[in-house]
């Protein structure tokens, strides 16, 4: 069985966008997957009531009303609010009673709680997290990292390769990830002494398929299964696509490839480098987001990444 | 009279692209502009025979068969290439016969040879590249810095908030410059230490419009005029453009606005802070963008930026 943990607390529509995406979700998961709704009781029950009983018995209710606002101070976040969604989320998954967790609430609480009950994996020195991008061809270029170290170190980016790559491989199925090096032209002397020092490690790293420095305008060209940066720059990226996108949609531009930058289709952000599946979502998701992010929780719980991670990095 | 000279002998489609854009250029070109060729004199002149009389009055011819490679070593260049038409072009631009200048050659060249013939503008620690980007509400914002600068300091993100301004004051008629930092967050605390440190440079910044940090996502929503960042962060944002520009071509995806992202129609980037008005082309410059490359040249020195930006620095 696989056991997915929903925060029905997280995100800025939360409850009812949290509640109607993971009755979405219920429909769609494996026959095997059982969905664990942490929230409000008598809410929650209220909706599973209503849904068809074969349904029904693929939810647990973990309940709670505390969670952790969106502007609060992560760390306090931990120590005040041991019953906050989020925090019961990540301790169910150390107690082994979850496969997986996905939030759409505070990234900065959701991580720190992972760090804590979770612990980072014995030897990643930072954990990051990763977005998967469409492109021409039909593959994906996961990026990392997206976001959470904005003062990188070139061993840090090497990690991000590896652990690029291992997502790469294990949860959409790519044999030999080609990797990249997110630069501002292709000859190993660009970029900023991060990046130029980098490249040397990547150049020398005997574990990693490196194909050398690519320009972001080479980025959706399909020419690398992994890229990595610092997280300042791949956050940028990651949020210029999605500014891109809502320049199409003011434009009323309508095209089925496109669709695949809407952030409801993600399915969340995977936090890689911790002791378990934990996947963070967008603030503003709607009930579809929430619901491609159970789906995409599922897929990385059922890879069992974490475990794979673990493996690598401990062999 | 304004005189603007370009670079027949620059980019990957010269001289053919760049001879054609700047016959078309001269057709658009004001009546008080003249366009000063520098290149292979008969192939110049032969092509100007074919325009009418009135028009091949416009144009002056600086002979060179010489230039700088694309991937040529930029100092070695200007040792070494003192007829190089970038450097013919710099060194035309410092004795005062022309008022603008614009290559589509190798950037780093175009570069030693602004900061050798012309000098950095005292009080600019480091020049930079700006890129003027389309917004919803049909203003432009001005990414400053795209390119130069891998590795900036926060002073250096403050100067460039100031030349970004002056450009955008200057050039583009914006009255009073709005100031944003780009960054990955809302909150002052945001960024890397780079971005930390430089919020709180720009927040007791006297004479900037500071209107905060801002996200990526918004980046072309119209709330800044001047959006500030490193060269690496700039040089991806605006890379990303472009690949997203292209997949969108590759989708057989037309529209007007759009079509403004086509670097055919950006006119090139200006360099900020030297003693003359410098632009940059883009390495595959097409006849179209050439063309555009000299009208914004034309526009630049007609504003004369770069006396505008030493009186702001000087006084």
């Amino acid at each position: 069985m696989t056991h997915i943990g929903i925060d029905i607390l997280g995100g800025d529509w939360a409850p009812e966008a949290a509640l109607s995406g993971s009755l979405s979700a219920l429909n769609l998961l494996g026959e095997n997957t059982i969905l664990h709704f942490i929230g409000p009781q008598n809410l929650v029950q209220q909706h599973l009531d209503e849904q068809h009983p074969a349904l029904a018995k693929k939810a647990v209710i973990h309940p709670t009303d505390d969670f952790v606002e969106m502007g609060e101070n992560p760390v306090k976040a931990l120590q005040k609010k041991p019953q906050a969604s989020i925090n019961i989320g990540c301790a169910l998954m150390a107690k082994g009673v979850l496969n997986g967790f996905a939030s759409a609430g505070n990234s900065g609480a959701l991580m720190v709680a992972a760090m804590h009950f979770l612990k980072p994996i014995n030897g990643v020195s930072r954990p990051c997290v990763v977005s998967a991008f469409p492109q021409k061809n039909e593959h994906k270029n996961v990026l990392v990292d997206v976001g959470i170290n904005a003062d990188a170190k070139p061993e840090m980016l090497v990690q991000f390769a590896k652990l690029g790559q291992l997502y790469s491989h294990h949860v959409l199925g790519v044999k030999s990830p080609r990797v990249a090096l997110l630069n501002t032209g292709a000859e190993p002397s660009k970029g900023s002494l991060l990046y130029q020092k980098t490249h040397e490690l990547l150049t020398d790293a005997k574990d990693i398929t490196f194909v050398g420095n690519l320009e972001a305008r080479d980025f959706y060209d399909g020419v690398s299964d992994v890229t990595v940066c610092d997280g300042f720059t791949g956050n940028v990226v990651l949020k210029q696509a999605e500014g891109f996108y809502n320049l199409l949609k003011h434009q009323n531009i309508e095209d089925p490839f496109i669709e695949k930058f809407n952030y409801e289709e993600y399915g969340g952000t995977p936090i890689l480098g911790v002791n378990g599946n934990v996947i963070l979502g967008h603030g503003i998701s709607s009930s579809k987001a929430i619901c491609n992010m159970i789906l995409a929780t599922e897929k990385v719980a059922k890879a069992n990444l974490a475990l794979h991670i673990n493996k690598a990095f401990n062999k």
